[in-house]
């Protein structure tokens, strides 16, 4: 029998690590932590490291870890909440390689649908987006600098697994990537309040290659790159509701493009 | 020049016993902090008992104060940070009559759009489907039994002012509310993502009154509430995603609606 790893072996440490984005980028891994996470992680077992499982976990998911060829390696319970950033550590956390795609690739085929976050800051909604472009069948999203990083713990978790699913591009320059992407055929629209077009008008400019450009969530999209874009799409309110949440927003914008798509 | 009220004053020790549920309904009232949450407030003021502002923040809001007639105290800012469920307490917090409407009133008229919570369980998510059903011009939200409560500081941030616009309905026992709001004409639709009607094909139901049921985060609308439903409707999805964040899972549905409307 092995023993588990402790809070102080040097796998438990050098993982702690990647809960910090510098460490994550220095390493060039990050965590996934949870069943369905991990699941969804060991489906492509070359992206992924090493597995730390504690006893409980190994018993509840002996299934999933039976059918890897993914190191496991059996680790205590306080081991596994020092990896975690919930309340309820889950005791089942893989370590898995940055899984970024060069600016270029994206330049080089556009997807139908693209998600660009321009100054995004919350992490929650960062995981969110991603798993609403990913179920709306966008290829790519991009994470401008300054956005939440999307191989934080809260994010991963929001993304309920999309993170192993959509192309994930992080740090290009926007003022530079938008006209790249429009020379090569994309529609690029920023969601804007106050923006000239309505959503519901814009059918025709849905087809694709369409480019969403998402902003913060107070200031919205950048005016600099509002300017790049083709359009700037309010969604219609018809309540007293100053604007959406940013995660709701896209949602709906989304949507709308995979329907028209 | 009145002392400004400490953490220990009488009136903040009885404001601070509103950031809980049980005391927030043993008192009718509820707390809402924030310059743009406040001026929602201001805007009935009926429903205001006073104002508690620190010098900080009432120098930065003096507009707004000055129009009141609401009482408004000093207070210091160790008194306004703990009445905040903040990191960054705003130093702005109004005591305000909870709104809660009877369910009677609803049945007796039935906006064009409801939308109904059952057993959500994340205060976030609980104000920002207040925000959208706002958006999108629904007239009332209800919060089933075990729903996270809409008067508590999370939700009414992320309601972000909505929680005032639109009439609330809690603790109303839905196996026998939606029934009685179908009995005068509400189509109530629970959105599901097993459902056997896609979105996009349910146009023509959509006209109103309708009545929207989401569930629970993570294991959707209870099935006795389901089978209840006109219709268990499911938002198809193009990509690998198993399913939508309920917030934006609502914002697809109330959108729909809303152009329909």
């Amino acid at each position: 029998m092995t023993e588990p790893l402790t809070e102080r072996s040097a796998r438990i440490v050098a993982a702690r690590k990647l809960t910090r984005r510098a460490g994550r980028d220095a390493a060039g891994l990050f965590l996934a932590e949870g069943r369905q996470a991990v699941a969804e992680a060991l489906a492509d077992p070359a992206g992924v490291r090493e597995v730390f499982v504690t006893a409980a976990a190994a018993a509840a998911s002996a299934d999933l870890l039976a059918a890897t060829t993914v190191p496991v390696r059996p680790v205590t319970e306080k081991a596994a909440a020092s990896l975690s950033e919930t309340v309820t550590p889950q005791g089942l956390v893989a370590v898995c390689a940055l899984r970024d795609v060069p600016a270029d690739a994206l330049v080089a085929a556009p997807p139908r649908l693209t998600v660009v976050l321009a100054e995004l800051a919350d992490p929650g909604n960062a995981g969110t987006v991603l798993r609403t472009a990913d179920a709306c069948g966008a290829g790519a999203v991009v994470f401008g600098a300054g956005s939440a990083d999307p191989y934080g713990g809260k994010a991963v978790r929001s993304s309920a697994g999309s993170v192993f699913h959509v192309d994930v591009v992080r740090g290009a320059p926007l003022p530079e990537l938008l006209p790249r992407l429009q020379a090569v055929g994309a529609t690029v629209l920023a969601a804007d309040g106050g923006g000239e077009a309505a959503l519901p008008e814009l059918a025709d400019r849905l087809a694709g290659p369409v480019v969403w450009l998402f902003g913060n969530e107070a200031r919205g999209v950048p005016a600099e790159l509002a300017a790049l874009a083709d359009a700037r799409v309010r969604i219609p309110m018809r309540g007293r509701a100053e604007s959406l949440n940013l995660a709701a927003a896209a949602a709906i914008c989304l949507y709308t493009t995979q329907l028209a798509q």
